[in-house]
């Protein structure tokens, strides 16, 4: 499928945002941290932006008085020439001083990412034509599912398709198919697993050597109705607003730090099969915002909690 | 308090609505029933209208094939002279026909209702207000606490106060506070308790005398965080969304029928205060729309859920 | 592309849904109807219905005072053997009756659609993933665009692809893209075309002609922003809330009935480009539920404004 | 009436916010400024920050690539001894280097405010309990009204109310009104009119005088149904969303810098009427918030439009 022409969605205000260097044109980058919270940390970094010729394009920051974490997110334009290794050579004596956990990425680096669907493909088709029309900033490796229903709608758009069936109540084929993910991964240097209605359960095993880089949409707003059939407890309850939760997967299921949450009215009428459908929208939207925000490095993990500088 | 001149809040259409008999006008009546689903109960009802020289104003229906029960709520107008006994008394043929459990009120008749509160007072002014202004039809009866603070309040609204303190773990102190508040609901002919942030858990007893009648606003969205502190549950689980819930009051705490629901957006930066800030508009929102319904007679009980003809 | 296996997309409660005569189970229908108000009506659609032994499903209905019209829209199940031709003949003397305008279909009927775009596809992709999924039950008989970028995407789905170009500022360009696009739909039995950003404005002829059968999405929540470039218009008044509105489309520019509308906030820091981002979520979810809900038979046009029977 | 306990409504997180010096505790500020986007305005004012010994609380700043302005909002504690006075003249420097609109306030310092209203108290009575309940940091200095329905209303806060009515068609009235309210503005120091339904137009030479410090509430989603009736206005074009958009007045009816707007979902059944009850809460909401975020410093503004650093 040809690329739809669409000036439009570039979120990026640069063309030095592209990150190759053109002509002198000033770089852009995006540098994340946090720490423990106390006096200097801006003064820190705004002396070190300064001081190395960087001009902050959008700066956001927090600091958690119950964590006592501070957590910070700085685009920048650096003159020609700075790197993004020099960047990181060069910062690394602030994020010392202070304990920062901190990463420098260069802004509009599109994030390698796998989706992951079992029988439903709303959401996979939401992200992959979003990618495509460049409103998501990644880059879509490969589409894994234990189900063959979507290989047609990844080769649409050209993407890998890789079936992984998973034989159910055989823990042995459970392994063997984490064990060709974790192999999909590592060869195509993926850095995040989008699980878009993946309904297997990883394992904990998996979950931990992912850690901060799997993000799920369970189809309820949590903690309300965790496990299966949501949309069953959602109507058995009677609740008047339903909703969807994308999150980091932990080991333990439907707990993990949620990113994004949405939601949409039902009346009484809606029965299960209506709920289902209302919440395929608010599912798309959800994901969608939780992926586009862990793609553009805006989202911070805070104990059990996340910070967003959406 | 002088009350505000505000023509705009009528919800009625026509004079008649207030249930008087005035020179020949025609009264407009509210019908709710509920019955085992069956062919011709439209055609029941719509055809004793007919036969008795009413006039449909609004009509809702509704089947639901889970419990195989069939709602309705019908507000019509008759011809002058048709009082509302002399409806229930030629209705009940149709109703006894089709094993119906139904009702028959003047519309714009205002329901008696008491008002309980504790130390949050936002709900209690909201509906104060509402009631004042004409836009909840419905008589504040009294406005009953186990504190002083809103004795003000309710004397500016000219409506009486009832301070019935309860002692922490006294069950006879508890005993003798719900029999003072069954007194009153007697004597005031109250038909509907508002729990409008009143904290007192109320007894099994109380909640089964009073099954249906009672409505309580949780400063959550259930099913999430029941119980208490609720603001603190939803801020240490790092939800993206808070919510109140108004519910019919059951023995099981916080397990009641839903009538309304209500969520506003929060940002990490939000400390539990400022969820308790924010939560506080959603409260109001979601107990005074339930109360409205209520009182016209909209929320009708479909086993553990509502069906609300809003 | 093969269609994913999904029973859960059906909207329809019963097998007899689908309009074909199965072994002597009921078939469902659907009756919309408008006419002047008055007494009986109710009464004279539900004995028809209770005479010709069909049992009522759904119904909803409204009278509106300003307009003195009335509406109705029921869904029934009838004996097998009773066809919608049977029907037609026999409802006709209560439809002439009241003076009504109505019609009859069978639920579950695929209405066939032509969906139309320019250079934006999220709203065409998201009609035809749902479309494909069971979602929206549509027959999509072409995609017609001024552009060939969707061509590859309308292949993915099987549904032949139009390019209709237009010629700027040639009027008979003009007319003869018109003349194409009518032929087509006469061709291919079409009953609905959708404006899913197709952005050529169409001659009042062609209003007039396809009255009612036109929906179109404009990207801003009208009457605020009509004409061109919307979200830099919403970006330069500052709003805090940009919209998208799904409406019928007249000979008046972005003046039809409305249909459905949404919103969604947005911050200072959004430019006019992230307005467009933003907006086109905004523009699916409106856009779809107005597809949806027409395709269902429940919108009725009420002067210059719609009755929606969601 | 005796001001309800409530603990859970202050927003500040340390006692020092209240601006008063004890015993060498911190004091809480906020500075706030607005100066041509150029390098090195955060990495200033974190140096003059850190080098006078004060700690940042929260920061939040936005760089507007159309208009070339840079905003800040700093609120940060100081130690003991530093007064407002002693910042203002040492932050000088930097603010004229940086050529910065700029301010400093002692954080919770309660800005004193004139509530305005004419025949509808919803929104007064709204933000009279939230600033008696310690909810919104104002002190309301007095009530004006054209009319005397809200003197009992004022009078239960505790409030002054100053009736200063207006004849319609005097244009000498008007002008002896508005000189009567710039006499009480200037006696009782009032920062800020809050017109809660207020509904005579205010000269020009008063929009003027006044520029920046009064806030109105509109009663629609502004730019739609401008002037006089929005609701009848909504109700004819048939929207399916009504709303409510707060703003600082200018010369030109409705067109200020809009601060917050909210919307609430209506459907086809709902009458003129009904719009404005469900518009007054919506009404409450946007007006509520504008207010709250301009006491707090929180809104600055960008030309036409406004930065709202909530």
């Amino acid at each position: 499928m040809s690329k739809p022409h669409d000036d439009a969605v570039s979120t990026q205000h640069s063309p030095a945002a592209r990150g190759d260097v053109r002509d002198g044109k000033r770089e852009e980058y995006v540098l994340t941290l946090s720490c423990p919270d106390k006096q200097g940390i801006v003064h820190a970094v705004s002396s070190y932006l300064f001081m190395t010729g960087c001009n902050i394009e959008d700066s956001q920051q927090f600091g958690d008085r119950d964590t006592g974490l501070f957590f910070m997110r700085v685009h920048f334009s650096a003159d020609p020439g700075v790197t993004v290794d020099k960047l990181r050579a060069s910062f690394s004596a602030v994020g010392d001083s202070f304990h920062m956990d901190w990463q420098v990425h260069p802004a509009g680096e599109r994030m390698r990412v796998v989706l992951m669907v079992s029988r439903f493909g709303h959401c996979l088709n939401d992200l992959l034509f979003r990618s495509g029309s460049g409103a998501l900033p990644v880059d879509i490796a490969a589409v894994v599912s234990n189900h063959t229903d979507f290989e047609g709608l990844a080769a649409s758009y050209g993407v890998p398709f890789h079936h992984i069936p998973v034989t159910k109540g055989s823990e042995e084929s459970k392994q063997e198919a984490e064990a060709r993910l974790l192999r999909l991964i590592e060869e195509e240097n993926v850095e995040l697993v989008v699980l878009a209605r993946y309904m297997q359960v990883l394992s904990d095993n998996l979950c931990k050597q992912l850690s901060g880089r799997i993000i799920n949409i369970h189809h309820s707003f949590l903690p309300s109705f965790k496990g299966a059939r949501p949309y069953h407890q959602a109507h058995a309850r009677g609740v008047k607003l339903i909703g969807a939760t994308a999150h980091y997967v932990t080991a333990e299921l439907d707990e993990g730090p949620i990113i994004e949450q949405e939601v949409e009215r039902v009346g009484h009428e809606a029965t299960p099969q209506q709920l289902v459908a209302v919440g395929r929208d608010v599912e798309c939207q959800a994901l969608a915002r939780a992926v586009k925000w862990h793609s553009e490095h805006r989202v911070l993990l805070n104990g059990h909690r996340t910070v967003v500088f959406a």
